[in-house]
């Protein structure tokens, strides 16, 4: 029976994905730190950790931007680093079919030993499998990092404050239109290439910049924008209030957008980090942004608002209003 | 060319596998922390955690004794306790098949609660990715472990020294026999259940019994008691002398690879500890195994010798000497 099979689409980062995750797999996490929705846990110990994991399985390995490793990578230390911490030690597990060509297995573990360099986090831990010919597609790669708070209250996807400026490092949608490219499904007028960067440094200097005053940071990957925000929206029990004229715009990727259908708001980034921060610092934390190697094209899109809660509004280009609703329907399947 | 590409032997934890693991795995670790051939790596912070991940892609997801969810929940846990460390956070990554039955991810999903539970571990993260039918092969699970060490030096498989007693807590080859079984491709005689258990608190009590006297610690997964006694044996640089009728006995995983031609030495286990403990405590070690749940059976096997380094020996029941090596040639696919 087609309701009790898993389908792509439960694999989208949209609202089916939601469903099963809470229906199914929220019920064997721990109450207190496994169930908050966050990009990674924050956990007591002698010193808090932190930690996060995610699987890999983009489809092609390597796409113009980026590869299977440098993702693996920079998924997770992104992650890692939307709490407002420092990643410092990463595991590896990799899944291989039979018949994988080596060649492309040294490719990724050189963007992964390269990444991890950029990244200032060190492999420490991984594992290796092979599976028959067809029981997989190439390489999966996990990734679980470990990181150190940088700030007493970590950064949380439920500490959004009414008031606070929504802002953005980039421009949205680069990656997911970049993997598309790569399977040939589109032809682009333009070269789209991944966005795909580790954020450590860039989180790092918005923290230096902005202290206990940067309350929420999110990666808009799967799912994409339109997600992360209802995200933070539902765990904070706020509305937002977004200016589109205020995005950073690509148009290559607004093209290849239209082109196909999509809603560059829904498509996948893994460069991108969305923050809500106190008034009273936005400019220092924007001007940080703005000077750093990842952060150049950084926005003010908007503000936290009293609510109503849950409801992400946005002021399109024509001045209509329009709201942005959690995906539902079928998003790309093994974007990352 | 066939020397390009990924063969299933490159999984088996033998020879191949730890060629490949050396030559293109681990250039990309850190240097200090990431190359020691441990089960898991322990990390400096402002405290010292203990760190490991692995991917179990076992087939079929259930078989006696346990399934997908149990074992992976007890690989990982075992691989942090094998430092002598209690294990605390677990993590959870999983790549589903398309078409795969929400019943099974139940079933597995229920087995990674109860597991935890059992094993004292909190599950504070996951990631769930869905991949087309034809790329997968139901579920495969992604677990990684942080834990803390119970003893100020942690067990290592570096630290086996000269005279040091060489204890196992029970048979060999039960979870490697019991997934064959499960696969059809046996019909056994008599029903072989496998090992698979979370060994945190047996190790607890090892340690409490044994304090620094326990040096190492290892569990015999692929590859089996011939790979990890080797693996000791090479990086602690001694030799190694057992006796073959000090083993424990599983007469249904014994008849069931004499059928097979298997050596239950290099079948996986997946609830097996063996130490590596010093002549003092020797007796308390063996005791406390001894009354635990998962030690009723625990033997004393041998004894750590000087030399020469990595050569590891047993006299037969016939009374004859034997060399058990390294596992080089196809070891079983899937089996974790």
């Amino acid at each position: 029976m087609p309701d009790d099979i898993i389908k792509l689409a439960h694999g989208g980062g949209g609202l089916q994905m939601q469903r099963l995750i809470e229906q199914e797999l929220l019920p064997a996490c721990d109450a207190t730190y496994g169930r908050g929705g966050e990009d990674a846990a924050v956990l007591p110990g002698a010193a808090q950790i932190v930690l996060t994991t995610d699987t890999f399985v983009v489809r092609p390995a390597v796409f113009p931007g980026g590869d299977l490793g440098k993702l693996a990578v920079c998924g997770t230390v992104n992650d890692v680093a939307m709490r407002g911490a420092r990643p410092v030690y990463l595991t590896l597990g990799l899944v291989v079919e039979e018949g994988t060509e080596i060649a492309l297995l040294r490719r990724v573990m050189r963007s992964v030993r390269d990444t991890c360099k950029e990244a200032g986090v060190a492999l420490v831990a991984g594992d290796f499998k092979v599976v028959e010919r067809g029981s997989g597609d190439g390489i999966y790669a996990n990734t679980t990092g470990v990181g150190f708070p940088l700030l007493p209250e970590p950064t949380s996807i439920h500490r959004a404050q009414p008031g606070d400026a929504i802002l953005l490092n980039g421009p949205l949608g680069q990656h997911g239109l970049a993997v598309l490219a790569a399977r040939g499904e589109l032809e682009l007028m333009m070269t789209v290439e991944s966005d795909c960067a580790p954020l450590a440094g860039l989180v790092a200097t918005m923290v230096e910049a902005g202290g206990a005053g940067v309350h929420a940071l999110h990666d808009p990957t799967r799912g994409g924008m339109a997600a992360g925000l209802n995200e933070i929206a539902a765990a904070s029990g706020v509305g937002m209030e977004l200016e589109e004229g205020a995005f950073p715009r690509d148009v290559g990727v607004e093209g290849g957008c239209e082109v196909l259908g999509l809603d560059p708001l829904q498509v996948a980034n893994e460069g991108k980090v969305m923050a809500m921060v106190a008034p009273e610092v936005t400019e220092q934390v924007l001007a940080a942004m703005k000077a750093h190697n990842y952060g150049a094209d950084s926005a003010l899109l908007g503000h936290v608002v009293k609510g109503p809660a849950g409801r992400v509004a946005m002021r399109t280009m024509l001045g209509t209003r329009r709201i942005v609703d959690m995906p539902s329907g079928e998003l790309l399947p093994r974007i990352c």
